[in-house]
């Protein structure tokens, strides 16, 4: 029979296991923030391409395009790389079914290009497929980070996540920017959508520098600071979204804002690209500090007479309020009886303090998962797909001038007065 | 390379290696009951030696020593059939630290009914004594239903979870009942006690039947409105309760209460294992549905060719907004393209629904998390260990007459109050 310090160990196993696949799914974050990173920079030359009507970019996007699929080679080996054995993964259903949407979007890119370099598609449609993936590709990224049971771990990728997000609305700024100066004159819709953007980001922002750990908080205040570029973008955001209707405005801006708007997203990849190195040394060191202790827990197993009772005369100590007991006059050792107790009370309050630490830091994946919820109720009782689903809570959210989380909320709280789900289908 | 269907695969399964991992626990869940059940009949009967001094009882009790010994070795057995091998299980950790310490209080129980055999030790140290050990069990519990990722099956578990908390808080009110009577005079602070242990109890079988299906909650009505115990309990209950501080209290009634409790706790085992058999058919059943629809899976996944862009030259309607395409023309099978795809979106938006689901379901087990985390603070901050954190947490609550999870919120709004956590060691 199993004693309670094979349990232990087990249980160490189990966090070092965890660990593990943490590093891996934290490798392969990065790799997708690569080619997230990528694939925002072919959307813009793309745009620039499709507004130019085939004038401009071409070169550039052809090179980026290159680019993309030499990451997106390795984006395929990474998702080959990961173990998709049954049993394997905890919570892996979510992720893999993520990977395969992804998938999905990498398959239809080659026919989306055609339709580009085709002038076969307008520059908005062309931002919305890209959108598509990106937000697929994030997707994956916030189930790693949801499913990290390492407090600290997940402090990082919740950063991480929030970086990553609040990167990807500067880019679709940077598309609607574009949009907006390149067509000269003002619209506002588009101006309520930018300021929208602009909101969105920010609230992104306020979770990484929450969640950061130093070194790259550091690297992302600097880069607020450092050069004029953060200057240019706010006048030219207060330009674009501040004119009234109608008026018109500068098209020559729409480079000066393509290129201010491209440098600050470089420097974004830079701070994500320290995020990256800090979230894998800290997967490291823990890995490390988990195996020492494993290994101190197996020599004391080694130790001990292979009983049911294996924790020996004084395990009746379970039952004590506290006081310290008089140590053991056990025949293997002195203390081993005492200290297998009191492992296991220590390991019991690490992972309950664990545990207490992680909800706190799982809350700010709450939003999203708010968000979600309702967009599940909106599918399912409305019959929506998932995209028409999110475009209505965001449309809503904008007509009302409300956060997309406040806009879910009352969806949740309304449930009864929708109408009620169809029969469910297998 | 592996392909979007490879991964729809994979997916699939991960949920059928969670939902067998769940039908382990859930057997495993089934077992721990029926111990908990015989543990707290052994402990009403300790209670009954120790309060008459050895008179009473002592046969009973070592007929029932004998069937917890038995279920014991069924318990030690369930956990020795778990699968411990690393990384095979999601959230192991936890778990198998939960099951650690349970097997040093099941190593601890011979000595403690020795003591109790030699009357060394009074009633209500006894009751400790036991609820130490049912509360781990309970916690084992806990954590099966907070890994469940089904959220049909993770209904159940909530539901169970609550039962049994409830039934034990039952139990802890038979032991105050027949201490209050056997003493023969009224205490304030035992009413205080009784009376929260009674509303505390109200608020699990709330969540349980808010959680329950039809046929254990029916039984559950039905235990309280078929015989006459209830109404025995009710005035037992008042006459206890109501008494004034030092007013003497019929002593016969001790016998009475117990009885009358001891029914009703008998009920209670008979819904729990209605609850246990739904659960195991809930999980055989779901099981079987992943089984059938992987095989269709895995089936088009051996009629597709092996090349990256498996999923086929329609995969470009992934970029499509609705509007459903022509079928393609591809070489391998009608619609085939089109059902991958269609596949992929229908997977995604069945697991997103069902973490919606499972979001609502698992909210009910936040007010035990957010005990856990305020448990945790306090740990940590002021050094206490885990049963002194719960006292002082349970303690306030009682003399503020607040619910132990407004008093934990408190704990954890005021937490920049606390002195600050003393330097981690390792």
């Amino acid at each position: 029979m199993k004693s309670a310090l094979h349990f232990l160990v087990a249980a160490r196993q189990c966090e070092i296991g965890e660990l593990e696949q943490l590093m891996r799914t934290s490798t392969l974050v990065n790799l997708l923030g690569r080619f997230i990173h990528a694939l925002q920079k072919e959307r813009g030359l793309s745009n620039i391409v499709l507004a130019s009507a085939g004038a401009r970019g071409s070169e550039a996007r052809a090179a980026q395009i290159a680019e993309c699929e030499r990451i997106a080679r390795e984006v395929r080996d990474g998702f080959d790389h990961l173990d998709t054995t049954a049993q394997r993964v905890g919570q892996g259903a979510r992720l893999f079914s993520r990977i395969a949407y992804v998938l999905q979007g990498l398959d239809a890119l080659p026919a989306l290009r055609e339709r580009i370099t085709a002038l076969a598609i307008g520059p908005e449609a062309a931002t919305a497929a890209f959108m598509k993936l990106v937000v697929g590709l994030l997707a994956v990224v916030f189930e790693a980070a949801d499913s990290a049971t390492d407090p600290e771990i997940s402090r990082l990728l919740v950063a991480m996540f929030n970086f990553m997000q609040g990167k990807e609305l500067a880019g679709q700024e940077r598309a609607t920017g574009v949009a907006a100066f390149g067509t000269g004159a003002s619209d506002p819709q588009r101006q309520q959508h930018w300021l929208h953007l602009i909101e969105s980001q920010e609230r992104c922002f306020q979770v990484f520098a929450e969640f950061a750990p130093a070194v790259p908080l550091a690297l992302w205040h600097e880069a607020g600071t450092a050069d004029a570029t953060l200057a240019v973008i706010e006048r030219l955001r207060r330009v674009g979204c501040t004119a009234p209707a109608g008026a018109p405005l500068d098209t020559e801006l729409s480079e000066t804002w393509f290129d201010a708007a491209t440098r600050r997203m470089d420097a974004m990849q830079i701070v994500e690209t320290q995020l990256a190195t800090d979230l894998l040394q800290q997967c490291e060191n823990k890995i490390a500090d988990a195996r020492t202790t494993l290994q101190a827990q197996q020599a004391l197993l080694e130790a001990l007479p292979p009983s049911p009772q294996a924790a020996g005369p004084d395990a009746s100590a379970f039952f004590e309020s506290a006081a310290p007991a008089e140590p053991p006059a056990a025949s293997f050792g002195p203390h081993l009886d005492r200290s297998v107790l009191e492992l296991v009370q220590d390991q019991s309050q690490r992972l309950q303090a664990m545990q207490g630490e992680l909800e706190t830091v799982r809350a700010a994946l709450n939003e999203r998962k708010t968000v979600e919820r309702a967009k599940g109720l909106l599918m399912a009782r409305r019959q929506l797909s998932e995209g028409d689903a999110h475009k209505l809570l965001r449309q809503t959210a904008m007509n009302q001038n409300r956060r997309l989380v406040d806009v879910a909320q009352a969806v949740l709280a309304m449930a009864d007065l929708l109408p009620p789900a169809p029969p469910a289908e297998h």
